[in-house]
């Protein structure tokens, strides 16, 4: 039997920005001007707050006052032993699975660094339906994404276009600190986000990791 | 007694940029810039990550290949019960008490949006020495921060300076989130940042609250 969700991806939620190519493409010219003055050169994070904690099945708050709400599909990477120093090759090794995030967000102009306030409301972050022990996934960057708002696919994509795969991010973030067993890594979130509604059912899909839904509802 | 500062202060590290009046004021002219536009007009937050969380007389890492390393004075405000839409009248009774807090940053030309990489190096976040019940503490606005570096004093002020007090930072910020019991606010690191190096004592010391003493250590 799997271990429960609820058991293994405990810890902090990562969320990494512009990492599928599609939309790091879209925004290169923006990254030009000030204050940037040239792309990221290493992964933009930021954090989903323990507030933002949802699970499968559960209703997602539109939240009031607030004109746009957007779903953010994207594969969650659960880290299964602490990480410090990891080199790309070496990895792996510290992946325990998989489960599918949904990254709700509040759209932003800038998306260099994501704000709290668009990142963190409550119940901002479902997970599910499922914990995926790495053995149960052949290719964690050959995986299909899928967004249903009520049963019509409105985004898909694939792992293969993440702009840093997983050993890359890895690497990259356990230079500067330790990731710890039970921190989700959610690996990004493709271009071409919708806007959804109180009422709608938001559906993300992912090769060999299930469905996760939620309803979204009014405050 | 008073209760552990381990068992009352386990929940999410919020720190609040640009919230000391002189710190806002130098940064005044910037944000008049792109892609600001407008100096910000609600609470600018960034989270300390778990891995930051350190203590009194503990050690905090040095970085190799960081050119820049500064201690961030701060009153930690512990929540002592959730609070969700709270108005800033109402907002002290959701206040268990006090904790100096050292928030360690890498310097960033941007205040704006504070990376995680310059705030959440492993240990980058002292608290201590000891929780402070609300009850204990006059008048949490009017309390003389200072910074010691080697037992000199390199950094005082007020938290009568602070740009958002702490009812209005818990309006404002329970307005879109759930603070929860354990959630510490961090208030605000005042202007005047210095640089410290491996070796030096560092002490931020408050005003009925005691002093929080690290070591900044090689790596």
């Amino acid at each position: 039997m799997r271990p429960a969700l609820d058991h293994v991806a405990t810890g902090t939620l990562f969320g990494v920005a512009l990492n599928y190519r599609g939309l790091l493409e879209s925004r290169l010219q923006e990254f030009q001007q000030a204050p940037y003055q040239k792309p990221p050169v290493k992964p933009v994070l930021f954090i989903k707050t323990p507030n933002t904690r949802n699970g499968h099945g559960q209703p997602v708050v539109y939240p009031q006052g607030v004109e746009r709400l957007q779903p953010g599909p994207a594969l969650g990477v659960v880290i299964g032993r602490s990480a410090s120093r990891v080199r790309a090759e070496d990895a792996m090794a510290h992946v325990a699975g998989y489960v599918i995030v949904n990254e709700f967000s509040l759209p932003e102009e800038s998306y260099y660094r994501p704000a709290v306030k668009a990142k963190c409301r409550d119940g901002f972050c479902p997970l599910g339906p499922e914990f995926v022990p790495a053995a149960d996934v052949q290719d964690p960057h050959a995986l299909t994404l899928k967004l249903f708002v009520n049963g019509q696919l409105r985004q898909e994509n694939t792992t293969a276009n993440l702009v840093r795969g997983i050993p890359q991010l890895i690497e990259e973030i356990s230079e500067f600190m330790t990731l710890h067993e039970g921190d989700v890594l959610i690996t990004g979130t493709p271009e071409g986000r919708v806007d959804v509604q109180p009422g709608d059912v938001v559906e993300v899909e992912i090769t060999g990791l299930g469905r996760l839904a939620n309803t979204v509802v009014a405050e």
